[in-house]
């Protein structure tokens, strides 16, 4: 085989190693998982599964830079694309709750970064810091651009990511609600309230008799 | 002393016990907390201990009954109140938000319920489950008075409990935010984009000058 197909192969091999690795983690937690049964799953030894991986720990710390990728992908896209602060918010938001439906995303808040090396601890504490800071940063220039209302930043994102990471917790794939779903309802209610001037996508919704005399619609 | 006054003497002396007790786990993690940290800290011996409580167990469930017991009271004095079930959403967030800025609010979301007696996780399961159904009651109430956008109640539920519980692992007493301010805001937040027909509290707020025609962004 030429070198790039032998590279190819070795790196979906990898892959379908840390697919199953991170679904059976998942399940049944990792500390209750061996690297027998992630072996056993994908139908090799154990000691195949050393031709790519250190240790269970490190295979553990590939599924979290998955994830991980994924996430910096995401802001680096939505960082591309420009818009207002908000309108940023609403892509980074939409984007992070769709990812957190699925294993790799989820990977991202189920582990405890306690099980993996120091040296892996590190970066996985820097990249937290790192998104924690794009979501106060957005909120931020949000109220600078004046996109969105006035709040403080740092108080706002903790509102957002408990209720985007806590689906890493609750949501399985074969529930009433596709990631689409999921994304959309999140975004809605997280960040219609940070609007400075939202918008309504829906057809008029009915309207009630007692009606506030101001604000924001109609 | 007369009955009353003794059982009111035992109840506060019970009651100091929790508050220690609650703030060591919350400080140091259940499991590096011993019975004797908790006397020690209250200068009474580990067997006075004993005249409250049969064991640790015992007092984290007590912890936890404390901050449930204010859950229970909340909802009952928010269903006499009336109003429509988006005026009584708005209620539970900002006062489950103020809850959870306290230390038995936290002791409901940062213990792990397995360290309970089987009859307590039971209790904790059934409490949980309650306190779930009435956010999704309110949000499904509120669907079919007018006063919330139609939602997936239970969708909405969980994006609200997510960003809720987070706060008792995040706050601490001496962080820039008072429990009232992050109560506030955790309201708008969670609640706005909710809305069928919300008021803004607030003066005008700035304009932009690209008012956006739909979707909230340019």
């Amino acid at each position: 085989m030429p070198f790039e197909s032998r590279r190819r192969a070795r790196d979906e091999k990898r892959e379908a190693v840390l697919r199953t690795a991170v679904r059976l983690f998942l399940e049944q937690g990792y500390h209750r998982v061996t690297l027998n049964d992630v072996a056993e799953k994908l139908n090799i030894t154990k000691p195949a599964l050393y031709n790519y991986f250190r240790g269970k720990d490190e295979i553990l710390f590939e599924c979290w830079s998955l994830g991980q990728e994924r996430v910096d992908e995401l802001i680096a896209e939505i960082d591309r694309g420009g818009g207002t602060a908000f309108a940023r918010l609403c892509k980074l938001v939409h984007a992070y709750a769709g990812l957190m439906t699925t294993d790799f995303g989820a990977s991202l808040v189920r582990f405890d970064p306690r099980d993996l090396a120091e040296k892996n601890r590190k970066v996985v504490r820097a990249a937290k810091k790192r998104v924690d800071r794009t979501f106060r940063q957005y909120l931020a220039d949000g109220v600078a651009d004046g996109s969105i209302k006035p709040c403080d930043p740092k108080l706002a994102a903790f509102a957002i990511a408990g209720s985007l990471n806590w689906i890493g917790h609750w949501y399985q794939p074969d529930r009433a609600w596709s990631s689409d779903d999921v994304a959309r309802q999140f975004t809605t209610q997280l960040t219609e309230g940070l609007a400075n001037a939202p918008a309504r996508k829906r057809s008029p919704t009915p309207t009630r008799k007692n009606k506030p005399a101001k604000g924001g619609k109609k």
